[in-house]
């Protein structure tokens, strides 16, 4: 891929991808990751590549429910620090929260190759929201040594750590897989989402699900946990939300014809 | 990924995906090659992952336009040749026709690779259709020596052979980018695009686009082939069968409302 200006229309999901390839070159991802970000490439396709109304709403919802927790903690996997590492950084100063990788393919050289991603993402991240500078350097960041079990998952994706998802009450997990999602939701953990599919399993079963692309859904959820003073809704209705995003895309094809 | 049984659900699917990570890993492909991968899957996801009425008309009217074409050609792609090479390979049999490798991001390396594939799939094509085994020993694999080019196209993606994609007039390319087929119409020739994503520009300047997964696609349009007998219709309304694609995703996206 050759140099593209940042005024291309497609700049942003150029990017994107430019990350990607490069995280996979990098030994970061595992083989089905660069098929799962097309997949999400298509639906944000549907959704006019533009964060949605309802998007909108799960965004600030999540972001109250993060800053009432008690522990929160973000999960983050191969693509989720190549896309969007700095991001997730920022976030997690702010909520004073740690970042835990929790990967589904987990191999040591994998693990060794995200956690150091994450470390030299601090630098990134400082440049990129330098008022935060301080709490950024402190984020502590999981995943080298777990020493608990996520229950009802089997193998290695299970392994967490105690100080971590394991006794975290609110966890943001951008891009997670459906069964780990489930299994978390069933521990009583109030699961946050980040999936472009919202027919996905993780999407129905997730406490809330943001339905938007991760880089683009991210400034806005920072913004809303800076901005802090949100309360969580009593009755979130993550199917209505779903249905509200489908509509939209249905709109986007509709409009097509 | 593990061992999956034939009966799993979503077997197809995800022995699709072996094939392509396999592939990556021999050198056949782009860096961009899964990720495209990927955005068909969640356009098939939309067409339940079947094929629609439309897309079985658009099979029946590319098998006549070839068995009626002066010089058809058969052009591939490392995609392409990865999850469908020995299927096409009989399809250029029962044609007598050549298959050219004509790739966006051509390197040496690459094209031997996707070259040697080819002729090693040679032996998977005579095991799935033993009454073809001469044919397909015969079948001109081209690529390696362009002797023309495609006008109106840029760099080494316009390199082509005379006796293959120049001169042909009626021309199956699966998976193909959307500058070519444009650049390939304006040539005069009947472009016949298989493309699971209805909205693209590939799909939108065909001649005949058929929106439907490769490999289920390929069986059918083989049938036909075999069978032959078809006549071209004489007014093919490329932009209604589209629509129509397209009305059949809204179906099934508004049924998961």
């Amino acid at each position: 891929m050759g140099e593209v200006p940042p005024t291309h229309p497609r700049y942003a999901s150029l990017m994107a991808r430019k990350r990607l390839t490069e995280a996979a070159s990098a030994g970061m991802l595992a083989e089905s990751a660069l098929i799962a970000h097309g997949r999400g490439e298509a639906f944000d396709y549907l959704l006019g590549e533009r964060t949605c109304d309802a998007a909108r709403k799960a965004i600030s919802e999540v972001a109250a429910r993060l800053l009432s927790a008690e522990k929160p903690v973000i999960s983050v996997n191969g693509n989720t620090v190549a896309l969007a590492g700095p991001q997730l950084l920022t976030c997690a100063a702010v909520l004073n929260c740690p970042i835990e990788v929790n990967i589904y393919y987990r191999t040591p050289e994998r693990m060794e190759a995200l956690l150091s991603a994450l470390d030299l993402q601090r630098e990134e991240a400082m440049l990129l929201n330098p008022e935060f500078r301080q709490q950024i350097s402190q984020v502590s960041i999981l995943g080298a040594t777990p020493d608990g079990r996520i229950p009802n998952l089997d193998g290695p994706r299970a392994n967490c750590h105690t100080e971590g998802i394991l006794s975290s009450d609110v966890i943001l997990v951008p891009l997670e897989d459906g069964d780990r999602c489930e299994a978390l939701v069933a521990m009583g953990k109030t699961v946050c989402a980040i999936d472009l599919n919202p027919l996905s399993r993780t999407a129905s079963k997730a406490t809330i699900t943001i339905v938007d692309e991760l880089t683009r859904c991210l400034p806005l959820l920072l913004d809303d946990l800076i901005n802090g003073m949100l309360n969580p809704s009593e009755n979130w209705d993550n199917a209505q939300n779903l249905r509200e995003v489908t509509s939209e895309m249905l709109r986007v094809l509709d409009d097509s014809l």
